[in-house]
This record gives structure tokens, sequence and C-alpha cells, in this order.
């Protein structure tokens, strides 16, 4: 099996520091072997300003990583620069770019089983020509997928879940709620907890959209119009979803007990649940690329970056998700 | 200080059997005395279907509750029937409708110190001449009160949240929302804090209705143009309110300790969060009105009604909570 590729992130930002933690938690945690792609010099000063102790490792190619990985930090040579933690600017957007574009590419080609991104910040990308609006639809673009099939998955502790529409103002939900939509992303999810979460008949329970799902129509018709028929057609295909349940009681205790993972119709309801129950281990996932990536779910914190402060629970839990779904898909491949 | 009024709920629910389980929990959890309203053979059956001891007392004015309530349930004179759970019928109804009734009355005579509602059924209740959309609405109209300014607050151990729009579609969601609505509804709650609660300098966080809080305007501008400019108008008369943040970490662990009350702007974005965390124990309270309201913040679940089930966790909060707000005023009217 090939190591996970780990881009920087933002140097200004958390990034570099909670790599140097999460390598110097590899044994705690059981981490799969990884490596960084650029940042020597960044890596060493972060792990530094953390006051741990990390040795780096330089390395020529991926698979030196899994050699070195049990001793030190395997570093790629890449792109690098001056820690200057709390201090973006374009020279650090320009390195975290580079940083996930060789890790990508690197997946791609298969000299990785996965990547793990750093956090970056968007508006400064954008200023170094960085055209997509997250790393999310750069990945899918670099595996020729449409961005609109490269679905987000929240994974916490507790909870695993998914929101079907993302970016975009809440009143402009209720018209992108289509059962096209929904019966697309659902497939890809359905495929992906197959695949990667190694469950062989995923429960996937499906949120309403309408307080108290609508309340037989009283509250809004788009459970009865739209999203009970897409159940229908999923059912039918022998996928077993359920639904739509109002999303208040959905993420209580023992509901969660009844599904592997929770379709939203929208961007808070999923992350409002996830946060405020994982807010230290949230772990986001693209399903339905060739490649698997996962990021931790949070920011780059330029606020508190070099101070030691930063949590690395949600970094640790990315690199254990990505590593098992890497495995997942190495002995799928082996049988 | 007066004691506080239980109505029944639908006997059918699980509403007479809860109010069994709370007082004999009475100790444990120091709970103020309580009567119910009505319900003596139904209290007596529900007690023994859920094999708890609890000796009935009539009473026949609230004052006697105090004397007894330590050794016996004081049940006052009231609406009665036989005790049969999980079959609910226009009897049921009409039984939870007087016992409603009566407590309801007895709080604004000043009788009793709080009212604390058990769950009703809306569509039966509406069958049998209910002609309100809730317990809420009821309430506030017994007291004289405009129902929008009868505000619903869920409070649990965890969190305190108050939706500023309730029970509508989620596509009208976004033109519910006014300055005047933030601006009335908040000055509502900021006054129960500091009634109720004993918050001299409640600190209020406020909730964006947009992911990311708009992102600047990139995703809603109802952020710039409607909650924001509320928000300052608040601060200027001195209420400490922060916002509108983004909703997914708003309710995040170390968020929670920077407020005492969170305002959302729809149903779904303040009760994922507190039944996410604090599903057995969530109260809804109605602030806003001359008289104490509290209520479990569940259903009648008749599925389970009478089998020994229904957790009382919420309904001792509910208790506890009315209570405590009782020896506030009470305090304060003698200060």
């Amino acid at each position: 099996m090939k190591p996970l590729a780990l881009s920087l992130g933002d140097p200004a930002g958390i990034g570099p520091e909670l790599i140097c933690a999460a390598w110097a938690a590899r044994d705690v945690h059981g981490l799969f072997p990884f490596f960084a792609t650029g940042g020597r010099k960044l890596l060493e000063k972060a792990a530094e300003a953390r006051q741990i102790d990390v040795p780096i490792q330089a390395i020529a190619t991926p698979a030196e990583a899994m050699e070195c990985f049990h001793h030190a930090l395997p570093v790629l040579a890449g792109p690098d620069g001056d820690y200057r933690p709390g201090s973006p600017d374009p020279e650090s957007a320009k390195i975290a770019l580079l940083s996930l574009e060789q890790a990508t590419a690197l997946a791609v080609a298969g000299d990785a089983s996965a990547i793990v991104t750093g956090p970056i910040a968007k508006s400064l990308l954008a200023e170094v020509g960085f055209a997509f609006p997250g790393q999310t639809e750069f990945v899918a673009n670099a595996c020729g997928i449409a961005a609109q099939d490269a679905v987000m998955l929240l994974a916490g502790p507790q909870l695993r879940t998914v929101p079907l529409t993302v970016h975009c103002a809440l009143s402009e939900v209720p018209g992108l709620i289509t059962q096209e939509l929904i019966c697309r992303r659902t497939r890809i999810v359905h495929a992906a907890m197959r695949q990667d979460f190694g469950l062989s008949t995923p429960r996937i329970a499906m949120a309403a959209l309408n307080p108290h799902a609508g309340e037989n129509g009283r509250m809004g018709l788009e459970e009865q119009h739209i999203i009970s028929p897409a159940i229908a057609t999923l059912r039918a295909e022998g996928i077993d979803v359920t639904g739509p349940h109002p999303a208040d009681s959905l993420f209580a205790p023992h509901a969660r007990d009844s599904y592997d993972v929770a379709i939203a119709m929208y961007h808070d309801q999923a992350l409002v649940p996830v946060k405020a129950l994982d807010f230290d281990a949230g772990v986001n996932m693209t399903l339905g690329l060739p490649i698997i990536r996962t990021s931790p779910d949070h920011g780059t914190a330029f606020g508190i970056a070099g101070r030691g402060q930063a949590h690395a629970g949600a970094t640790i839990a990315a690199i254990k998700l990505a590593g098992e779904a890497a495995a997942r898909r190495a002995q799928a491949a082996t049988t």
C-alpha cells in the first residue's frame, strides 16, 4: 500500500504544526504512514514553535515514506519558505497551492493512496490564481469529475452527515432541492459507504427540509412533492434510505444509532449537529472521486497559528479515516 | 410561595405517568411542590402501570398542595376518566383541554406560581374545539398577550435557544426575518433572562441565517441588511447581543460557553442542537408572559404510553425550571 500525501495548507495557518503534531501522535493513534508535500523548513520551524520533537526526513519519492515514517516525518521535495505564523500573504498562499497540487497529482497518479488536505484561505488563494471555490472543486477537477458529483461528507465520532446543498443562501435552498439531486448524491453516498467505510448495506437517513417534516403539508410541500418520491426511487433500487425525518429529532442520541449516515438538505442542517457533537474531531471527506480525499473540518486559524494551541484531533481523525479507506480499497483490489 | 400547577396532557399519552414519576423523584431533584389539575383516577392507574408507589391526595385548593406534597401527589378536583394509554380519542382530548384550562386559570389568578403543561395532540384537541395552533398560543391568549409576543425558549442542561420563527415552511423563513421581529423578540428574551434566570446582564448570541454568516454577502444578504442592523439597535439599548454568528460553529462546546442564550433564525436551527445535545431533558418555556409556563419538549408518545418506558427527565427539568423562575419572581416581589 502507498503512503498518504498531506498538503501543508496555508503555512501561515495551523496546517504545518498539525502535521507535526499528528506525526508525533502516530503510534498512539495507529496512523498509516504519510508524508508532506513540501515545507521541509516550514515543518521544522512549526514543530519547534509547538515545542515537539519532530525529526524531518527529506524523501525523493513517496515510497520512501513507508520506510522512514516510524522514526521521522517524511517530506517530499516541494514548495517551502519562511515560517511566519499568523501572517498570510501571497507567498504563503502560493506554497499552499503548490503543495495541494503536488499531493493531488501524486494521488491521481497512484503514488499516494489518499490525500489529506490542510486548511487554506480561499480568498488569498484566489488572489494567486486559484480558479476554484474551494479545495473540493479543485480535487474533483483534477480527477476529471464534475464538481456537482463531488459530495461533501462530514464525519465525526458520533455522526456522519452529507449536506445536499452547501454554499448558497438559505433562500436558494428550497429551489435547489430536486429529486434528481437527491437521487444522484444519495447513490454516491451509498457507493462510498460500501467502498470506503466497509458497510455492505449502509443505512441512510434523510432529513426533511421543513420543521416537523412539513407536518402533512401544513409547513411546506417539499417532503411530499420531492423528498418522499426521491426516497421511493432510491428504495426501489435497493438502497436502504428512510425519511424524510424531522431534522430536530434525527440527530438525537437514540436516533443516531439507527443510521450510518444522515443526508441533510442544507449546510447548517448538517454542520450544526456535527460541530455541536464532534467539534474537535470533525473530518470533511469528498465522496464520489476516484481518489480518497479527507481534510480536518476547520479553517486556517491564523489567529492562533504557531502558539501551540491548535487542537490536532481533526487532523488525526482525517489521517485515520483516509488510511482506513485506503486500506479497504487496497484490500478490495487484491480480492 | 404558591405551588406549581401541572396539566395532565392527553391522558392517553405519557403525560400522567411522567407527573407520577416526577413526584416520586421530588426529593432527589429538590422539586418545588406541585399539584395536578384533575386526573385523580388517571394518575392512580398511571402510577400502577409504571409500577411506582404514588399515593394520591385529593385537594380542594392549590394552597393545600404545599402541606401534603411531601407525602402524596396532590390532585385538584378536575377532569378525570379511565386510563387508556395508547388510545387517544375525543374524550381524552377533552380531559387534556380542561386540565390545561384549569391550570392556566389558576396561574393567571395567582393561585399557582407557574404552570407546567403536559404533552397534547394538537389535531385531536382541534377536533374538540380547541381554536389555537398549540398550547403556547392558548396560554398567551389567556394572559391577554399577542401570540407573536409569546416567545419559545428551548432550554437544556447544555444549551438555551430561541427560534425567531417557528412553525412555517423553510422557504418562508427569509421573508419573515425582519429587524422589527429580531428586536422585539430579543428584548423579550433579554427581559426574561433577567427576571426568570437571574442573569443581570445576559449574554445573547445571535445566529446568522445563511451558511458562514453569508460570507460578506456571497451567500445571502440578510446578515448585512437585516440582522446586523438589528443587533446594532439592540446594543445601543444596552443589550449584550453579539453576531450574526455562523450557526455551524455557534453550538460547538467552547462557543456555548460564551453566551447564556442563542437566538436562532428558524425552528430546526434552534432545535437540532438542543435535541442533539440534551434530548431527554429539553424544556420548552414561553417567555414574554405575565405567568411562568414550561413544558417538557416532547410529544404525547402514544406508542409507549403506559409501558414504563417514557423518560421523565424533561418533565422533571420543566418542573425544576418553573420552580426556580417562580422563586426568583417571588423574591423580586418581596425586595
